[in-house]
């Protein structure tokens, strides 16, 4: 339970991570913690207590089966209004779902709502996500499974839970950080694993266009690493070579 | 206390009033009550339980004195992830702090922190307020008491947490509401009042710059009601007699 003067539940004040636990090991958990403690530094929080994170997380993940574990911290408890508490004593909580591998592919329409490039907010996972809730929402009402959002001036960003690739030619493309993106564990981990298999890698400033064009098209998280997209706006994408090699690469 | 499977907690998917109570009254709370269903059909919630939401700020009314009333409403419990459950049961909850008026005009300065007017939520008091919180905490390190928000396309949007007016000649202007703009009560009525007084009033897309230049700045909310801008960048605004008057009328 969180008491009803929590800012991260008033406000959105606050940060998560969503980790992978598998028969009670956690995928990547360091990067976890240095990303929710860049995400402290950036939102002006207090340093991240690394041990009670990591703890918490290892107390709740399950000895057996595979779960999705979610981290949150807020800002703690706080006076009325925007303004922080002159002292701050984040929270954080943890727990679990268990959750099954996506073994199929995902169908993508563009959302009519954007990400927020112009906030830092856009770089981190932070308690205020409504906008990708919205635009998921899109999506699904769509009939399809996730959306592409856009940021404000157009360009490609990610979409609502995951990061966002495609192919043209032999070159792998994901929009750049700037874009208002954030900064995927396994996205990091893709582009690695395709720059030591020496495939040219862009991290880029593009249109919806460039995703229509594309031979193909997939979304990474740390939930479903690698997972191809087979289709978008109801325009069908075929399988690629490079996607199945970059999602054994990295599994 | 709110559980911690809460939406609202876990990703900002709820939306918020705040409103003033003396002595027991609460000012247009039909009003608020109205831009919460707004908000609850804008987010795809279910429809407002507008009897529970008024008699629960009546509950939380202090009999005696002046109160800030906080009324939160979130998606409720659902499972993990982004999409929400089939059947969505919202939680409903308020909270009360005595609530000094303010006497003072504000400072304000020019924030990096956009709005996202990409999103719906940008025209809702949504519980995804984070970039209001870091605007704020921008214009507070900045020594100032508030933020002006431009939106990504760098307009004028309105400040962290009140409307922004200002004047050219005898003329009145705001923001229009799609450069972001949360939909104020005080700013309608302020809008209406100066209608009513003959003044011409403008919703406009406007830059920054305009504001420089403007001969006199102030902000509305329900809490503040009329509030006078004495600076805009270090840059001194003196008081003015439309500003005196508008405040005046709807008090």
């Amino acid at each position: 339970m969180i008491p009803l003067d929590d800012r991260g539940l008033l406000l959105g004040d606050g940060l998560f991570e969503t980790l992978l636990a598998i028969d009670g090991m956690i995928a990547d958990i360091e990067a976890h913690l240095d990303r929710m403690a860049a995400g402290c530094g950036a939102l002006g929080l207090p340093d991240l207590d690394r041990a009670a994170a990591r703890a918490l997380c290892f107390s709740v993940a399950p000895a057996r089966g595979r779960a999705a574990i979610r981290l949150t911290l807020t800002a703690g408890s706080g006076g009325r209004g925007l303004d922080r508490p002159s002292e701050i004593v984040p929270r954080l909580r943890a727990s679990f779902a268990l959750s099954a591998p996506i073994e199929t592919p995902a169908t993508l329409v563009v959302a009519r709502t954007r990400r927020n490039e112009g906030s830092a907010a856009s770089r981190h996972k932070t308690l205020a996500y409504l906008d990708n809730v919205l635009a998921r929402a899109e999506a699904r009402a769509a009939g399809a499974d996730e959306a592409v959002m856009l940021n404000n001036a157009g360009h490609l960003a990610c979409s609502a839970a995951a990061n966002l690739f495609w192919i043209e030619g032999e070159r792998l493309l994901t929009p750049a950080l700037d874009c208002g993106v954030l900064a995927g564990i396994t996205r990091a981990r893709v582009l690695a694993a395709a720059r030591t298999a020496g495939v040219e890698v862009l991290e880029v400033v593009a249109g919806a266009e460039r995703l229509q064009a594309a031979e193909a098209v997939f979304l990474t998280n740390s939930l479903i690493g690698v997972r191809p997209v087979s289709a978008l706006n109801g325009q069908t994408l075929s399988p690629h070579g490079l996607t199945e090699r970059l999602r054994l690469s990295i599994a």
